[in-house]
């Protein structure tokens, strides 16, 4: 099977929830997720985000909608690693 | 549960309390906390602080009053690492 | 025996399938793959990336292919690792 | 409790004592003290150090009274790393 | 006796062999050959490298002759390890 | 007790006595010394050294005579390194 | 007694020898020498050289006069390391 370790998503969100709740949230998504919210830039109404989400196995469609439940919006996937594991693994 | 691990903050804090009992204040807010903080500018009446809080489970309100306590103004949030773990974990 | 253990990739793709997609189908090539994909450059109908792959025996042919098969094109091959083992090793 | 564990500071002092009798003064404030002294700018009468103090539980009022009778002038405190520790800890 | 344990090139090569087929060549001049390729620039009818080989007993005429007959030229020898040993180290 | 660690010596030498033959007799000034010397600067009749003297406990005066001893001239102390110790550490 | 552990020279050698052979007589200088050579700089006639050599206890006579033997001139010293050790250690 192929699991999700690591994803690097660039996403826009408004000022509210702020980056403490947002990362929560999206840590909620799953059992094990660490995630590490930077903000990269703030303009008047909104927040450019760089999140990267660590995991043994991100559920990724998980994570987008959470993303869209703050009002978030995903601009892009900037990384992804994936790997490949047997089941004894 | 999510917890948080690592905030790195941006505060705008007067010259008095200094940067040694404005850093020790925010340890106190927590019982294994450590808190780096670094001197970014320094004005006329007051200093531009980047202060990174480190801990097992790091309570943001309380860190935050305890920067308005102080006379200081949390600017923004800059980096924020929660992780998500089972109960067991 | 020579096994190819890294290979670093610079490959075209359609938006569509997305990089999380794209990346697990090359992970599913092989038993043991960590495919980590980067993106270089968004155009208006295709991302530039670059994908490398670490595996204990690489399949390149096989990477090849499912590339391919889902509308990528092999730029060129940036870098490759191999190893020189005899079999007890 | 919250211990000082790491101070960074910024110096002035004249061309005596030497840098080396400077730091050994500072480091005698304490029983485990590492200072570790660097000088930024010789001037004509005075030289510009950053004087970095590592230890478990720092005076930073010794140090302070230390740089003022060498005939130093602590311009800023420029970090400072302090830790909360539970007593048992 | 000294052993060559690592050497870096900078090699010439048409476009065929591919740098897999190229890279695993030179890996089958040695039993424990580690190559690391990477491709520097790409022209219309050749491409530059680099080229490391790492290994306990490099065989550098070995390792010239395949490149020679794979129709890559060595341009230079830009790095050179070896060791002095003595029989029982 | 104070212990001088580590320092980092400015230093100006005539071309004899040579690199090999400076560091050497710095290093016979201890029991324990590790010298560290870089040329920075060949000029026509002197050369500017870095030199950087790591040891459980340097006699600075000890260094600096043996500098002088050879036609050298120390320039300046670029860093120190000292460590308070107690008698049972 | 004083070792040489570590030199960094600046060399200047025809094309013949090859780096390779070049670097391999440094290492018959010694027992246990590590030699790492980087070429820098290649003209017409010569080639400018970087040489590090590492060993336990390095004879600079013997690498001298071997550099001499093959032709090449060494320009400088450019790095001692050497350490001060009791005969027990």
């Amino acid at each position: 099977m192929v699991f999700v370790k690591r994803i690097v998503l660039d996403v826009l969100k408004p000022h509210q929830p702020n980056a403490l709740e947002f990362s929560s949230s999206i840590a909620k998504a799953g059992s094990d997720y660490r995630v590490h919210l930077t903000v990269i830039e703030v303009d008047e109404r909104t927040e450019t985000l760089q999140i990267e989400v660590v995991g043994n196995a991100i559920d990724f469609e998980a994570v987008q909608s959470t993303i869209s439940d703050m009002g978030g919006s995903l601009h892009s996937i900037d990384e992804v690693e994936v790997q490949s594991e047997t089941d004894a693994g």
